[in-house]
């Protein structure tokens, strides 16, 4: 590239893919982010805050085998670190700090981690290249012990952070049973035993006859296109659809099917053997299957997990695009993994951990009413009538934001009042202090309440209008007592 | 590059000059952000997050006038944006989301941000090239009221994160009196400026007579090396100096001395003007001298400022490196600029703001003890004496939890019980609860208090030990009120 000329104005936007957070969505985030990692302490995990950047030779997935390993990260080579990247997500930086800090850390470790991941994807409506993970994982515990206690924790997570109980079901399934089934079947191909997954992961879907269908010769869908089927022959079919269909009325009776289902698979009896620890565990503690319940139907990214997968859905139900009910669905998932730092050390680690969707949660909380409904948070403008008397009004917020009250001066060009009002209107305030010359020499102030201003310009009456009017004067000494009794009527 | 053979292990470390931040050291930050974002908004200031990644030709500094416009920041090339970098602070960013955005932000626009900024440069002892940053700015508003606010709600800040009154000054200048200054020198030659602004930037080390010989001829520092001087006449520097030393004992001292420095400059006269005003709005708010006061000594980055700058300095001394007495010093500084969308939009936008250093501000918490000296904060362990009864342990912490109480159930392998002590021990546990086989047939239980039984082993007499043992045997449904006790007595 050559030296570039004269340049134009530049463009004032992000890079494709990107945005900014305004206001009351960085605030409620980082609130839900603070209720949820509260929860987290009170389990004896700590914090971890990785760097941004990782060595792309740490990060792993993506190997510097080419001019530029650009797929799905954003990497760049620097002179002295060689290839670098922003960190995927916050998984395989935990990998790099446990290998890296192995000896310094206690055994087992408990982190957990929150912030922003960038994924080099194409991007889409509501898909974004930078988003927020938050992440707990318990690193050397064999242990489904662990597990157990990542589910528990998860669902008081849920509850901390204002998702009723009975408003969500944590779903636990086990990959040793899953195994297990493909061992039964006598499923020994790769990439049989990958379609077989699959399949599976359609259950929710397609139902049961679906699934026989891509199984064996393969379905028409919805769509009318044809899906080609695995190719086993029809009876092959049964150890799945008795997998896929051993929930029973409680974890017991789950239990008991997926027994059966496994056969006399040694890695399909062992999955069971976990899943009932992990129901006992939960039980003891009071977590009963209106909360956490054993689920054959949780598949969770195929080649990942090695033994317990967990799933946390939102059960109640909204409006789609389309205007259709349906459930909100997963906000929430993980597993247990066994190769963290293996590529590090060579040595094999045991871990287990969930990842919450920040951004699928805050949705939800939003859904709910717990987060977004509150009336507008804006500040009381004091507005300026005078800007001789600037010092008069700043004394005015100074007395407010020492009550607690979020209060501002007006400091934009006082010259016309009107603006002044529709900034108020702007910031959402509540209400809005007015004192001229005359109401100085008298000692009051007027205080307009914006709130109710907006409804009488709406439909009030005359009536209504005159016995409770939007706009009082008070003595410049009760400024704070009447204000809060605004605020007060306001709801805030 | 050619395609890479089987690789090694990588190594597990960040790239150079990243780190990562554990447990405490998290946590601690977040507590400190969220009391600083408490008064910012009360202040009526709103958060904004950008996106980490700009266009390189938004971020401005930076122009892509080289192949790779890696100066400073960390830049790379992708297909669908051109050249993108990693924000280098968070102002620049403000810019391009205010002309973005400016229709729909109201005007005035008060906005804070916190958040890493990536800055490529090489790293050092305690220089990382990613570190926080927490702002807070106003948006076209022309007046120094504006100015004004910010000192009162850096001051508040300071102590709302624990800085005490009287630990900390914030001294505020205007760079319109030091051009003032200049004026009536008669100094036009932009190099003799620079140089003589560099000057006025050493009289805190050099003090007046180290000035008058940097104007003049120049001087011998104290390592023996001969610094040139600007080459002034000697009474040419006297306006300098009436500057310098125009400190006086009060603000209304200060500022008549400061407006006989800058004799008939119009702009120095506007710039002790523009003090005045801070000076009256800030006293009319009870901000005294002993908080926020103007002084002269503040030059604050010699060419981006426009008007009133500020900083604030904590005032109780530390010890540096080498033993020695110093104060703390500077943890955060701002002021006026006008050019913030101008780039954009070709309009001018004047814009006043705050950056703190967070690190900085973090480490003076520690030094006074109001981070970091708490007690060890790791949670109660309960071991595992009998892994067949991990449902009861998981119960125990199960109950802690719900009564507010940090716990965990020990994960590790249990087979020696050494080890899991060692764990306690390495987690900062205040207190660890054991019940084996014989205990758990009688209901009780053992509490282990690990700070007592560190203490103890040190250096207690038996006398001591036998009146107040390290390690009680409680009912086990007294678990909870037993583990309070300690806790309490331990002065959590």
């Amino acid at each position: 590239m050559a030296k570039v000329k004269k340049q134009p104005r530049p463009k004032a936007e992000t890079p494709k893919g990107f945005r900014d957070y305004f206001g009351e969505d960085v605030a409620e985030r980082t609130e839900m982010l603070g209720q949820i990692a509260e929860v987290y302490h009170r389990y004896g995990f700590d914090a971890l805050e990785t760097s941004a950047v990782e060595t792309v030779e740490a990060l792993g997935k993506f190997l510097p085998d080419v001019d530029r390993p650009n797929e799905g990260v954003f990497a760049w080579q620097e002179d002295d670190s060689g290839w670098v990247a922003l960190r995927y997500d916050l998984t395989a930086p935990l990998a790099r700090v446990y290998a890296q800090h192995r000896n310094d850390l206690p055994t087992p470790y408990r982190r957990y981690a929150m912030g922003p991941v960038w994924r080099n994807e194409k991007p889409g409506p509501g898909r974004f290249r930078q988003f927020y993970q938050c992440d707990a994982d318990t690193v050397g515990a064999p242990s489904v012990a662990a597990d157990a206690e990542i589910c528990a924790m998860l669902s008081d997570t849920l509850e901390a952070v204002g998702i009723p109980r009975g408003d969500y079901i944590i779903r636990v399934n086990n990959r040793k049973v899953l195994n297990g089934v493909l061992e039964t079947m006598g499923l020994v191909d790769e990439d049989q035993r990958a379609a077989v997954l699959r399949t599976i992961d359609k259950f929710d879907k397609v139902g049961e006859a679906g699934v026989r269908e891509l199984l064996g010769k393969g379905r028409l869908d919805a769509s009318g296109a044809y899906i080609d089927g695995v190719g086993l022959e029809p009876d092959r079919a049964e150890p799945v659809i008795a997998f896929l269909t051993a929930k029973g009325n409680d974890n017991a009776a789950t239990l008991a099917q997926l027994k059966e289902a496994v056969g006399a698979s040694g890695i399909g009896q062992e999955g069971v053997d976990e899943l009932e620890t992990i129901a006992s565990l939960l039980d003891a503690q009071g977590y009963g299957a209106d909360r956490i319940v054993i689920d054959p139907s949780v598949v969770r990214g195929l080649g990942y997990y090695t033994g317990p997968v967990f799933e946390a859905e939102l059960t109640f139900e909204i409006l789609d695009d389309k205007g259709r009910k349906r459930q909100f669905g997963s906000v929430a998932g993980g597993g247990r993994y066994d190769d963290l730092v293996k590529r590090f050390t060579g040595q094999v680690v045991p871990a287990t951990g969930v990842s919450i969707g920040v951004d699928r949660l805050l949705a939800a909380l939003r859904e709910k009413g717990r987060k977004g409904a509150a009336p507008a948070a804006g500040p009381v403008v004091v507005t300026v009538m005078d800007r001789d008397r600037m010092a008069d009004y700043q004394a005015m917020v100074s007395e407010l934001r020492a009550a607690g009250l979020r209060a501002e001066v007006y400091l934009g060009n006082p010259k016309n009042f009107g603006n002044q009002l529709k900034y108020a209107d702007k910031r959402g305030s509540p209400a809005a202090v007015i004192q001229g010359g005359d109401e100085f020499d008298r000692g009051v102030v007027q205080i307009k309440d914006l709130i109710l201003g907006a409804k009488i310009a709406e439909n009030a009456s005359l009536e209504e209008w005159k016995s409770q009017p939007a706009q009082v004067e008070v003595a410049r000494a009760d400024l704070v007592s009447a204000l809060r009794e605004i605020l007060d009527r306001q709801g805030k």
